[in-house]
């Protein structure tokens, strides 16, 4: 027998990662993105309890304003005290000339942040860069830190046509920074695919499923699109149950008043759970009696049904739902 | 004339393979699964007329009871008549340890199965190691007999982004086994996928769509996810429907009651057949008589929907309904 | 700086087109195709304004007619005025056996084509047997005039697979043929795919997007499905619209009523056009004044938002809506 298995062992490590082996990342509901450029606001983000704070160097930050977001960023990660939340910054694109500037103030500083968020990731090329460029900087740091976790960014065609090849560049290099999550930048992406928001279309629908399709297969947390109006407390609700029906780990926020239910959307409900505490009981009780599938309130139940209800459980024990 | 042709046919086979060659596979549209260890089950579901009998040896058996099923399989394979039924097994996953000793116990029978139904394929390593495997059991055995039909499982977001890798790498083997369909298994996908069942989400729908493409585009047979509520018969005809509206050929069962709906859905509707019976006839008209597309009940035809219309008719045949 | 731009030029050009590259195309909102038999029919298509006229020598001409296509096609390509509207021509597909007599009626004449569309691309052998073709038949012309463009069409699930394949191996010769967009085939997407037409089904949705996806990242044009049954302006209308909200850039049309709703669908709307025109103002100003994301009716503005809302207005004074 151990001799089959000792033939199996190369498949077992050629295939898919093991399912369920997303949960050991850090939880990641809600990613509060924060003007990198604003001491204040950083202040009060690192009080709020979301899951992420993510400083912004690119979109949130006036060309004329790079510098001062840089310093304010890198400070913040020295000094500040960001309780649970995981402190990350969003560095401006590799093709935005704005990166090698980021990269410096970020890397160099006495802190490195938990995570860095790269935006724009379109090609292998990009990637390439950006690992070495990281490598350079950190240098002997690699020896005695753990390296940053990297979210990337997917916001264009060829961003998503890539998907595949740009995880696997990154994950042959996860000394340098541990590929664990890939965002899905919406808007860029309705420019670059051509989509027209209207009422009733799911329009970039399509293109959140295949970002939660490409990032789960590699065993990476998919975290979906900012809900733009953000005084709409229903539609954000309703956005981010539908992020998480499809497939979604985590929301990008823009709003604090965004933290609570975006969180919440993405934690389990306490009657899921309990289900799901009553069928894990039943499987193994079936399972100890040498019985395979087995009825339970009228569903046919067997192993992945099983294996389902027990990642819930260790979910809901990470982010204090159990 | 024949020059050209001649430098033409290089392209012709190198391009996909012929629309509606799926068609002279034999109908799938229900499978039935059925647990291995129980032989009055299996007795029973051989005289229902469903279109595949698959008997179980994953996750309808239990862990201890692996050995008694592949018995119980094995004797109903050679002792059983199962009228018109195709036969077929699903043995354990190649990454499961049990893949060997089902593949010993199936292969080496007085009579093979007419099809092997082998869960979570998630790369090119697993179909490699299964060919070789059967290759090695059924040896000599491959030169006088038909080489079993082979039906993947996709069920995890690996096995989606591998699909067309995985096919390709079967195709080139058809001597040791022949595939000729693919399931899509919802359960482990879902859990693989993140994806959560809600109220009103087409949770799945995406994963199915891309199976039907990368299975159609290889003229391959794609069969649709279980409907679990086996006692909601509305609801597994809705589903049913959407399959093959979606371009599923067929869908798996587990329940006795599930053949009839299921079987209709996947069957031509009587006015359909006669309404194909009269594009293709008015069409056949109009080409002889040197016009190209033309109007029907206010329709432009052309030779698309002339083809689509006797390829519904062609399967209607077979299937007893024209 | 100049040196650190240096370092990323690379990346740049490797990377995808520039978000927008699509708008230096012409406008292709409707094709009208045209029996390329009928003299009279295609004199009348050249006068109605329409964003392109097709002279069709495959499905809309009957196999004994094809000869008498050539020879009209041609000489209306020669002879006759088609004001603002783009001449194209659809030749039979390359697996066809009509191919190469299409291509030389059609490149060999006083006038080239404005643009080429080939049906049922399926492989990358078809383009180069294409290509050679087209190369061999317009010889020295290539050096003196520019080359027609190419519209692809993708009708099969394996030309789906193969898509950007083929769009690679297109635009690695752009010297014989510039490909600029590409035409979804429904009619025998659905026969390839399986797919059964019926009430409130999407079926082509998910390919449509999926030809959205791979065009667009390719900077190319996507252009939908003929919507067949002409006497329905209200649902030409709404699938118009949906075309347009995942992402077309035009659509294909059968008959002259189907031109206005088709090129007002793929049109901006005036009240589109005058809060892209506010927004483009106010980020503009915003970004004088040193600040970043912003406000703007309730919305979070940024740069992407920016970019789509500029893009908007551009489109819109090409095809004269601003």
């Amino acid at each position: 027998m151990s001799n089959k298995l000792g033939s199996l062992r190369g498949l077992v490590t050629a295939a898919a990662p093991s399912r369920g082996s997303v949960l050991e990342l850090p939880p990641r509901r809600a990613l509060l993105y924060v003007p990198g450029d604003s001491e204040k606001k950083i202040s009060k983000a690192a009080d709020l309890g979301v899951d992420v704070v993510c400083l912004d160097l690119e979109d949130a930050v006036a060309q004329g304003r790079k510098d001062a977001a840089r310093e304010t960023a890198a400070k913040a990660l020295a000094e500040l005290s960001f309780g649970r939340s995981e402190r990350a910054v969003r560095i401006n694109a590799v093709q935005s000339g704005h990166c090698e500037d980021d990269l410096e103030a970020v890397l160099s500083g006495a802190a490195l942040p938990d995570a860095l968020v790269v935006p724009k990731i379109d090609s292998v090329e990009h990637v390439r860069w950006l690992f070495d460029r990281v490598k350079g900087l950190l240098g002997p740091r690699l020896q005695g830190e753990a390296p940053p976790a990297l979210i990337t960014m997917c916001e264009s065609g060829m961003g998503l046509l890539n998907l595949r090849q740009i995880f696997e560049a990154c994950l042959t290099r996860t000394n340098v920074l541990r590929l664990e999550a890939c965002i899905l930048g919406a808007d860029d992406l309705q420019a670059s695919l051509g989509l027209k928001r209207q009422q009733g279309t799911d329009d970039t629908l399509f293109a959140r499923r295949w970002v939660v399709l490409h990032a789960r297969a590699f065993g990476l947390q998919p975290i979906d699109q900012v809900y733009i109006d953000y005084k709409n407390s229903h539609g954000l609700q309703a956005e981010a149950l539908e992020g998480r029906g499809i497939g979604m780990a985590g929301k990008q926020i823009i709003h604090p008043s965004q933290i609570a239910p975006v969180q919440d959307a993405f934690s389990p409900d306490p009657h899921e759970v309990e289900e799901a505490r009553q069928l894990v009981q039943a499987f193994e009780e079936h399972q100890l009696q040498g019985k395979g599938a087995f009825t339970f309130r009228d569903r046919m139940i067997d192993q992945p049904t099983y294996l389902q209800a027990r990642n819930l459980l260790q979910f809901a024990a990470r982010v204090g739902q159990a």
